[in-house]
């Protein structure tokens, strides 16, 4: 339904301080958007008092302004806490003048004052070199949303949301971000939101019709569609427009309170009578012009109301006089003076309207990150597996992980803190322990007398958070951190490339938010990788890509961290120490599927701390009796190092073969389970130092290294280091089919026997036996590629083609 | 609204055949998913008939084939031109049946003929090693879509509807696709298909109701919410459900029919009235139990109708006899005698139900690329630039290819067969010329009473697709190029790593589309990144990421391309190669923004033909009057190399300021354009022979490399050539913020200053002037620093940050 000028309810309020605040917030967007001097039009307005390169985006931002206001408003009603989170992130000059209008930014930045110099260095600042960004971002008090990338608000609101039972989601999204795919799923929140324990997330989808050049779909579609729209996923919307900003206060403020004692309606309601179905949740479209009380008219051409008011409407101010003049009437229209005193400080009537203190959504300790309680981590002893001999035990790397988490879910029942998000495969990546403490969330109820067998672990109570997509699962996961919990997302290794983009930006959110102290440690985005480009023969090439390693390994290392334990015990440390850490993107890979099982609890530990070691027992070194660095020992003749579960199948396979035929050859193997300590530590911080890389690889000597990921992308990693060229890298090289996994890494070229002739084409010295040993690799290679190639045509029937050559 | 069972109409048809056939394509699933022998079940089943490992998706398979039968009914009623999209491409074994049903399979694989060996080899070559693969794909004959990573199939679609209005493409959504947010966002169809031009997309939205092993949110939604949805984005959707297949034939059919009707009344509409608003287009939600037909209760549990149905409701057929019984009686259900002959063959009855000749949905000329008309690509001399002298023009680099773009769009318009696809940055990339000759594509009508120069080019006649979707842009681009047309998709750098998994996906299918012969070569995909890292010094820190460069590095070399023109003559040559070639992903990095120009179009297209060249007027050497390679010459003290736009400009003025300092220094500057030339040939079929890499970058000298994306990506291209740590690369590091263009090469360490730094470090020998040089520089750079970090608090005045140092 239409909320519009005809139902005036609160019809005895009187907005004209609220509409004042409004112009308040207005103006110093422009300013910041313009001005270098002469913050309040103090004196006339010179072409000096412009900036000279006019940066900013006014379009959305008398929208944003007038949706904090009105939040202020209800929040000064109704003490109920509240967060925002901008969709339309570009509006930053409206965010930043309503968080200094409430004292926040002050309160944070003491150089940005509420005074006249203050008010000079906040427009001076914005947008300029050494000052601020132009869009929302770490530096502006209570954001934890950039809206940089669109797309992600109302997922962001969703995760905030979850176990916060007392907090109100603000989520404003505009047209243009409506139009992407990632908000468009988001709309499915009231399925995944239990009113009896999560908070509420209240969307404003503000359409104002325009994007940078071009009309939006949802702005040009009429407001039955849009409800409608709303509506089919569950929420309960009501529209408001106009353009006459009195009777726009009035309904706005209205749907706000409305849509507040609905919110606590529901609240109640749930928790009286239980959660049988989604909560009609209340959601708010707003239709206002675009760039509202901007210049209507410039140059002959319509801007308000327009896509021209995009970003900044008056261009070449400094040159054009009439613009100048355009700019100052603007300006003056919001009577500045009536709206700062002459110290530049908001005049009292003004100021009250904020709420105070930790009410104010700037100052949100929830967006900080400030109110982070630590997980308590179980004792792993307790899913340790017990692998002596070693690899003899084939195990599912991932299933102890899974009690793990699942005595996690039990520790944090009654303070709910951490939840697991997963694309519909927590069973299938063998994590389903956790379904013996929760269920998977689902409040759409199943069909009337349905057998009761026929759904597994479904509730609404559960906190099991399983959608079919990345980006949700990713976006409600990060919401969930930003706001102080914890949580794993798990997904198939070529299916986290969905949300990669994500994941960059979610890292440069953090690693400018660790710049600033006023901002506490979050918990990390812990990136599960199963089902890996090796282990999806079954499901063929589309399956099979490890690139989000190489989009990770990219960004700074100050925020990322890559983990590729090689088996149960090593996966559970790791795990152990991922949900511990703050502040990173760690990605874990490992595959679901059963593997060798080789290190005990204990030597994870000390395996895991290294980063990397040698495996001597896989080896024929002679001991030193010392532990590592193996220093003053004479180099082996080749190195097989290996970083991931598969990759470390071959090599020791390899190993063992080498030393089998070859008894001479001194051969060592190195596991890399932090691909981190590989670079110099100039370029990561958990890179070795020099002393350290030589213990393991030697100074100068050939290694042959298979790798999980892209071959190439472990030379960038080891560029800096000593001849990196004698690295001699196996990994995928985007070779994949349906097929069996052993198979897959002949296709790539990483197989056991690959590894033995690459090493023997690299070993210096003649060895006894070597040509054989060649022969015996190629002979088997082969075999292979005949019976893969041609058994299900010609032979009488199709053997056991799982098969995987293991050791005889 | 629903279609139940009470509406029977067309009540006078006998679905028997039709089901028969149904029965035929889901016995052969079946078949497929678990026989290696005695494929119609000639003599009883026996454990050694049975694979021995088990795997495809049953559960949504028979959901596909009956869609299949009813579209094939209709075509046989209508001999309607409809082309076939699984969204569950997982249920490969159900495409690949029916299929092969209408013979399109055994011609296309003579192999697997009609005939018991044909259907010996159809059931053991499914999921088999050396076979064919799970999913739907490349190899499967009528697809265009692979359907492994969900959420593409309804963009797809709608690309290829575009300029083709003959056409109807049947789309099958799963309830699994349908959580994911690209596909929520391809619902917005219908705002941008124009019925008067455009064919016709028929969404068949099948909920089953769960994914692999939970409910899906759709499945669980009321008829009334998922229609409302399908309504509210402007589709007229119509509900068919049950469990009886009988009931459901009828209702089935009689959607497609009226539905079929509707479609080619709002076409016939649209010619004859105009369009004005987005067309109703039919669709169908369909709800059918997951699994249909399969075991209904196996060791206790219900699998028909529920998740537990996805893969293989059977498990270890070979060991359990129960099992082997059940489903021996599943096989049976389907009465296989009774649907083929004894020599294997579909009894004819049945085979006269499916299309004729190109008519059948497999044999479909637009799913093959065998349609494709090249291009004319107009004379680039009419858009070059005068470039005299060199460095001296600025011009904004993209404006030109802009207008290349209007007159394809000009030359296409008899014959469409050209779109440009763009997330609302058309102007904004500089390529608004094409507003010359088209419009923004959009059937959303405006407001009433709006200003007339409100918008600017927005018709439903236009062939500029705007969606502030990356998704969209690229999925709709790859529809239509799949189908034999030609396109580019622009983007800002950052952002397309929204879609960078597309683009990697779409990168595997022309890797294995390409190895075979039936299908002919497509049209590229062509990725414009403009408003790159280096240029979003306004946007910020969100906005700044080259990831894309590093995602398609690791791709296969045979489908991938990646090219960085310095100028607008050089992007002119680059476009006119990609719009030209076939079955590549081509990246084109280049920024949009006022740039110098360098070369003529001449000098351009021996660059870009060369890949990479000795820009000797650059740099200092002695002329060899020979062309390159420079074979003989000796060689420079040091190399100064470049790649990209920005990277550009400051080699070039590195190299000035090298020369101008230190005249006795040689200097030579080699610029890249094709970054593919840097691997070793073996890595990449561009990469420069040995001989030629060592002409441009010397045998073992320095190398000071400034490189457009992460300074580490370049060295896995290096990997594989003579020393490559002779490379000193300086790139993109994660560094940024809103700030100047200028600083931004400075906070990334890539400024000119740093470059001549990092060269007089590397060079070897000692030269007259090089430490006043190099005092020089750092306090150029330290003044900037200082200029940037204080001069918005501590001068009078902001001065022009837009600031740039110029040579001199």
């Amino acid at each position: 339904m239409e909320r519009g000028p005809a139902e005036t309810e609160p019809a005895n309020e009187d907005f004209e301080l609220l509409h004042r605040y409004w112009s308040a917030a207005n103006y110093l967007t422009v300013a910041q958007i313009y001005l270098q001097e002469n913050p309040l039009l103090t004196e006339p307005l010179l072409p000096r008092h412009i900036k000279p390169r006019l940066l900013g985006h006014w379009g959305t931002s008398p929208g944003l302004s007038l949706i904090y206001a009105h939040l202020n408003r209800l929040i000064r009603r109704t003490s109920a806490e509240v967060l925002f989170v901008a969709g339309p992130g570009h509006g930053g000059p409206a965010v930043v003048a309503n968080v200094y209008l409430e004292g926040t930014y002050s309160e944070i930045y003491p150089k940005v004052g509420t005074d006249l110099q203050g008010l000079r260095r906040l427009v001076r600042q914005f947008s300029t070199p050494g000052g601020i960004a132009s869009h929302v971002g770490p530096a502006t008090p209570g954001s934890i949303h950039e809206g940089g990338e669109l797309g992600y608000s109302l997922m962001h609101a969703t995760g905030a949301a979850m176990d916060n039972p007392g907090l109100i989601i603000a989520c404003v999204i505009g047209d243009g971000e409506a139009e992407t795919g990632p908000l468009e799923a988001s709309w499915k929140a009231p399925s995944f939101l239990n009113p009896a324990r999560d908070g509420a997330v209240l969307p404003i989808l503000h359409l104002n019709g325009h994007k940078i050049s071009g009309p939006t779909v949802l702005g040009r579609k009429s407001n039955e569609d849009v409800e409608a729209l709303l509506k089919a996923h569950g929420w309960d919307p009501v529209t408001v427009s106009g353009e006459d900003p009195y009777l726009v206060h009035r309904a706005l403020a209205t749907a706000m309170d409305e849509s507040y004692g609905r919110i606590r309606e529901l609240q109640a309601q749930a928790l009286a009578q239980g959660v049988h179905r989604p909560a009609p949740w209340p959601a708010i479209i707003l239709r206002t012009p675009k760039g509202w009380t901007g210049p209507g008219i410039v140059d002959g051409l319509p801007i308000e109301g327009t896509y021209r008011s995009h970003q900044v409407p008056l261009a070449n101010v400094r040159e054009n006089p009439e613009h100048l003049a355009q700019l100052e009437a603007w300006m003056r229209s919001y009577r500045p003076e009536t709206l700062f005193d002459s110290t530049g400080r908001l005049v009292p009537e003004l100021a009250a309207l904020a709420p105070e203190g930790s009410l104010r959504m700037s100052a949100s300790g929830v967006s900080r990150g400030g109110t982070v309680t630590a997980l308590e981590i179980p004792d792993l002893e307790q899913y340790a597996l017990a692998t002596a001999p070693r690899g003899s035990m084939v195990h599912e790397t991932t299933r102890p992980l899974g009690e793990l988490l699942r005595d996690i879910y039990f520790a944090t029942a009654d303070n709910p803190r951490f939840r697991l998000f997963c694309p519909d495969e927590t069973n299938s990546n063998r994590l389903g322990a956790v379904f013996e403490a929760t269920d998977r969330c689902l409040l759409e109820p199943a069909g009337e007398g349905e057998h009761p067998l026929a759904e597994d672990h479904v509730s609404p109570e559960g906190r099991v958070m399983e959608v079919l997509s990345e980006h949700l699962c990713q976006g409600w996961l990060e919401g969930y951190l930003l706001t102080g919990r914890h949580g794993l997302f798990a997904s198939y290794e070529a299916f986290a490339m969905v949300s990669a983009s994500m994941t960059i930006q979610h890292a440069k959110w953090l690693q400018h938010a660790r710049e600033l102290e006023w901002r506490g440690p979050v918990p990390s985005l812990n990136i599960l990788l199963t089902s890996t480009c090796w282990r999806n023969d079954h499901n063929g090439f589309s399956h099979q890509g490890p690139g989000l390693i190489d989009a990770v390994l990219s960004l700074s290392g100050t925020v990322t961290r890559i983990y590729l334990p090689p088996d149960a015990n090593t996966l559970l440390v790791t795990a152990e120490h991922v949900l511990r850490s703050r502040d990173y993107v760690n990605l874990v890979v490992v595959d679901k599927q059963p593997h060798p099982q080789y290190l005990t609890l204990e030597e994870a530990r000390r395996h895991a701390a290294a980063g990397a070691s040698i495996w001597s027992w896989a080896g024929n070194e002679e001991p030193t009796g010392q532990e590592e660095p193996h220093a003053g020992r004479a180099d082996p003749d080749v190195v097989l190092a290996c970083a991931g579960d598969i990759p470390t199948e071959e090599t020791l396979a390899a190993a063992w073969l080498l030393q089998e035929h070859l008894p001479e050859l001194v051969v060592r193997v190195v596991n890399v389970m932090d691909a981190m300590v590989l670079p110099p530590r100039n370029t990561h911080p958990h890179g070795l130092s020099d002393e350290k890389f030589k213990a393991l690889f030697t100074a100068d000597g050939e290694v042959i290294m298979a790798w999980h990921g892209y071959a190439r992308a472990l030379h960038q990693l080891l560029h800096g280091r000593p001849r990196p060229e004698r690295f001699h890298v196996r990994g995928y090289n985007e070779q994949g089919t349906t097929t069996t996994p052993f198979d897959m890494v002949v296709l790539n070229q990483m197989s056991r026997y690959h590894l033995v002739l690459e090493a023997l084409r690299r070993v210096h010295r003649q060895v006894v036996g070597a040509d054989e040993l060649v022969d015996f690799c190629r002979t088997r290679l082969e075999a292979h590629t005949r019976y893969i190639r041609e058994h299900f045509e010609d032979l009488p029937e199709i053997r056991d083609w799982a098969w995987t050559p293991h050791l005889p």
